[in-house]
């Protein structure tokens, strides 16, 4: 194979929101030299999931409703970046603000696109081992949230029940797994 | 913790185009009672991806550019879902056009939201053992794609490299092999 990035030839923004929901429609050069006249591309903010384990070994999980999957569901610790920070300070915060829990035990599990073909995010995750309760909990979320400490092997029961209904917590959660 | 649900009071369309991503602004009602005028949800068509293994416990992977990381990526097969389709067909289907090959040995690793908050799309993972050569490859797709066959070892360290960028496949790739 020969050179295969695309080249965008121009872009145009059709849609932006006071969310930071951005959508731009492209036109898109390929390698074989067709022309694609309409390519969107959609921005979304970035975030942060965190799989923390305590001491002990066991997960925080946070059992909440999410408007995504219109369901209560269970849920790894993560939010979005803030402006100008970066992901893992991002992860300490949220890990704080929605657990109460610190950990010194930070290790990346990557970070990922959400959409293959529209980008629309980069999920940063991480893990944080030895994670110790320092506060009591206070995401200032919209979600009513409940902490929740379960064994690994529970975490995989609940993802393979279905109970962890969003991908980047799933990725979270089987990447961290492998690693042990 | 009472009843959790959020409640949609309104919805309105702000946003569509001819690639089937909408944007509907909500006003929704939160079970503390307070109301949030504008939540945003975004629709996409959703997707199916494939975990595929031949006979020698090989698997299926395509090294191709996407346009969402925008860089040349290494991928599992997969694509949208048509209109009416069920997603395990789909599956069959896209493993069939991308790679040339068919399994009789299918099992879903489950069915994934791509946006905790906004929704997005569906993410169906499937993995496939066994699978035979039936055909020559032929996407459709607009990408130039090199299907290569890599040990799970590999496909392993290629993500912890940062080679698959997209985390629906880093998800399936992940809970694929914590299966085995």
């Amino acid at each position: 194979m020969g050179r295969q990035d695309w080249t965008v030839i121009s872009a145009e923004e059709v849609y932006r929101n006071d969310k930071g929901l951005i959508v731009n429609r492209e036109k898109v050069l390929l390698p074989d030299g067709r022309t694609i006249p309409h390519f969107y591309q959609v921005q979304m903010p970035s975030h942060v999931t965190v799989y923390a384990t305590t001491r002990d070994g066991m997960v925080a999980c946070l059992r909440q409703y999410k408007h995504g999957p219109r369901k209560v569901s269970l849920t790894l610790p993560g939010g979005l970046i803030d402006a100008g920070e970066d992901p893992a300070e991002a992860a300490k915060r949220e890990l704080l603000e929605e657990t109460g829990l610190s950990s010194n035990e930070w290790a990346r599990l990557g970070s990922f696109t959400l959409g293959g073909n529209q980008g629309i995010a980069t999920a940063h995750l991480f893990s944080a081992a030895c994670a110790e309760e320092v506060r009591a909990p206070d995401s200032g979320d919209l979600e009513e949230m409940a902490l929740e400490f379960l064994s690994p092997e529970r975490v995989l029961a609940e993802v393979r029940s279905g109970n962890f209904p969003i991908i980047g917590h799933v990725a979270a959660i089987a990447l961290a797994n492998l690693r042990d």
